[in-house]
């Protein structure tokens, strides 16, 4: 019998319920600022031994926004923070690069990497909200293409500080009195379209090399992106076949960049809603929905589809729309997964105020372990993000009776056998450029740059 | 007999020491990113009662940077681990205002506060180095009129920005599914000459209002912004009648723009050299001073006068120099002291180097308590930055020895009284903007503003 394919978990937190009336729930504990609660479900994920913890993020807020969303501790200083109260599990946030200084972010992450033993992870996003722009003295959100040839570059710069230093540089030898190797220091120099940098970075090489680098678009520009950045990539996709084929193109997609085709792990996120029956699930779903607010939960629709859908009649099926720049694979998944079931605009609104737009899969934990296990073993997903509907309960639940399930099976690890997110999924550390050309000068033709090492930057 | 004055404490922490060669001392350990180091000083300070923590900070570096500089964690991810480790002592770092978005500062300092419960303070600083701008996509660094003028404006919009939710804003009513009330919602939407910022942010007002707002400018700019918003004012003098005449100026200054003679907290930074005799404390000095690399230490001096002095004579007085932009404080103290003591360039030098230009005392701990208390009884300060020479030795024996006869003589607390930052100072917490009007509203001709509230934005 062949091994089982290796899975990865991560926990989306988001403190008041991925579920938009998720904080509503008798059970709910809530709150986006709420440290012990955000410690305690740190501590669950660690207890089932998840790859990592991952914290959405956004730079602009206002009555509308998800509960979760809308007031919140800031990600990288709460990443810190965690970093002291966990040991061994992965801690990654989203930080846009539209709004924050590249040398700002590339100290930021450095830190964490640092003060966690190499535990730091970065989604990459460029910003999916205009409205961020009025809060950075912007007068507008850059267009989409502008934003992507703005991350490519801004990824360039922020590898280029983290390599200012190669292993070593720092000798401490007091007899001596060298403090640091000077031939270890590398200035970046960087000049390019949207990015002036100098350098070097003040802070040494991460732990891990680079942080993990994680991405989320699903638009064209964004899978090139991703194939040739990104280790991680969350997806949105919610039918089996629509998964493999974008998993499939991504592969693709790598393999014509010269990266391998396993260079990325493929996370969708998925809604797990689990009873002691089906009945007992279904229920619960039921409950969740009765509990949300009509227009709250339009308004995650909205988001996703990038269009105010409140003027349209719910009893009727989901309009055509124009494409939006906005939330590409949230759109075309969500507008499938309407066509397929035949959703009126009501139903694709309760079920996507449920997890966001992402998968929702509901029964006994076993059930839950089969779906899980089925995208794994078919090579669409390497494993998921889970997002509880609300929290401590329903991810207590989780993680107490499903990953034992999986574990039972073979897919799940038992224990972790590294200390750093690099180790937990399986990914190289991506050697100092002029190391790996010095290995290179040593041993010609031998494939010394390790996978994840072949989006470095020269 | 009147109750001697309270003293409050702060530790710099330099990974390296605040000595350009303390790294170098055999009982020396040492390392900016050595955060068990910095984790054992944090929890020695807060076993010795310190009011805080403070990190300076940089955002450019080389190889002629001090030690504790070159290499570093960043000091807003950092202040949060820290948080997680220590329980009541104030933590405050140093942030410019040219090179950070208000946005994700405000974030930040709000994350932090809301973490540690109310422990955070943030140096306002507009960036004394020039080589900043090059990792910043800038073609210069602004002069400096320009730079205090932004941020003058940049802590508007910062007070701005944690004002935007009024406390109570969260109600979290299951019941009802009211998450928040929205009439505590305030919108900043500023526009000024600099920045151009909408808000809300998306994070509830800090514990304290605002973290403890601090500032080191000396220059007349920089006084003027400290009078009109700093509530801590480091200073880096060294002689009682210029620190006096120092401080009236900056009380003048409060009382010129309406806030009481008494609304900024005074702190000199002093390095104490402790020995059990004055002999052994000398013969410290001078072992460091043997160590210190002569270009490191002239480049300390360098740094602080705002001239390259590598060309002129050690053995000759002080060469007269031109006024310059750069840390205006040191350059005035550190010539006065060379004229005063008829110092020459090595001899200043050597001094400079001790302690990155600040004051240097030495002797038994008797002697080190004796001249702080005359300094805090004479009216030149409420209290002293410390600044030990390397670490940890120093620092204990600072803990051990000095601060148990400052406690004696009533002059020190002998335990925390307030779990805040602002308790620790004796500062008010600012009410709201809104709140304080209301307050006027109702009791009109009282003071309902408390001192240290006057610097609010309205």
């Amino acid at each position: 019998m062949p091994k089982p394919p290796e899975m990865h978990l991560g926990l989306m937190v988001f403190g008041a319920g991925n579920h938009v009336a998720g904080w509503r729930m008798p059970d709910a504990q809530f709150g986006s600022e709420n440290l012990p609660l955000l410690q305690h479900l740190a501590r669950t994920a660690e207890r089932g031994k998840f790859d990592f913890l991952f914290f959405a993020d956004a730079v602009n807020t206002g009555l509308n926004a998800h509960p979760a969303m809308m007031l919140r501790l800031e990600p990288l200083t709460l990443l810190a923070a965690l970093a002291m109260t966990t040991t061994h599990i992965g801690l990654a946030a989203t930080v846009s690069t539209t709004y924050t200084e590249p040398y700002n972010l590339a100290r930021a992450f450095a830190s964490i990497d640092h003060m966690s033993g190499g535990r730091a992870g970065w989604n990459v996003v460029t910003g999916s909200s205009p409205d961020a722009a009025a809060n950075f003295s912007r007068d507008k959100h850059p267009p989409h293409a502008e934003r992507y040839a703005m991350a490519a570059e801004y990824l360039t710069v922020v590898k280029g500080l983290w390599d200012s230093w190669e292993e070593g540089a720092v000798v401490g030898d007091k007899e001596r009195g060298i403090f640091v190797d000077p031939a270890k220091l590398h200035v970046l120099d960087h000049e390019g379209e949207f990015y002036k940098v100098k350098g070097p970075l003040n802070i040494t090489r991460p732990p891990q090399g680079y942080p993990v680098i994680m991405q989320a678009g699903a638009s064209d520009t964004g899978r090139d992106l991703a194939a040739t950045t990104a280790e991680v990539v969350f997806t949105v996709q919610q039918d089996l076949d629509e998964a493999i084929a974008f998993a499939n193109d991504l592969r693709d997609r790598c393999e014509a960049v010269g990266r391998p085709r396993d260079a990325i792990r493929i996370m969708p996120g998925v809604c797990p809603v689990i009873g002691k029956t089906v009945a007992e699930a279904k229920a619960r779903i039921a409950e969740l929905a009765s509990l949300a607010d009509p227009n709250a939960a339009l308004k995650v629709l909205s988001d996703r589809l990038g269009h105010d859908l409140s003027g349209f009649p719910l009893d009727e099926p989901l309009p055509e729309l124009p494409p939006s720049a906005m939330m590409q694979g949230h759109a075309t998944t969500l507008a499938s997964i309407a066509r397929r079931h035949g959703m009126t605009l009501r139903e694709l609104r309760d079920y996507t105020a449920a997890s966001s737009g992402h998968r929702v899969i509901y029964g006994t934990p076993d059930m839950i372990a089969d779906e899980l296990e089925e995208w794994v073993v078919k090579g669409a997903a390497h494993g998921f993000i889970i997002k509880p509907t609300h929290v401590p309960g329903p991810f207590e639940e989780f993680v107490d009776e499903v990953v034992p399930i999986l574990v039972r099976r073979g897919l799940f690890r038992k224990d972790y056998s590294g200390r750093t997110l690099r180790e937990h999924f399986g990914l190289a550390r991506p050697a100092h450029p002029s190391q790996a050309k010095a290995a290179a000068r040593l041993e010609p033709g031998q494939g010394v740059v390790p996978a994840s090492g072949a989006s470095r930057t020269a």
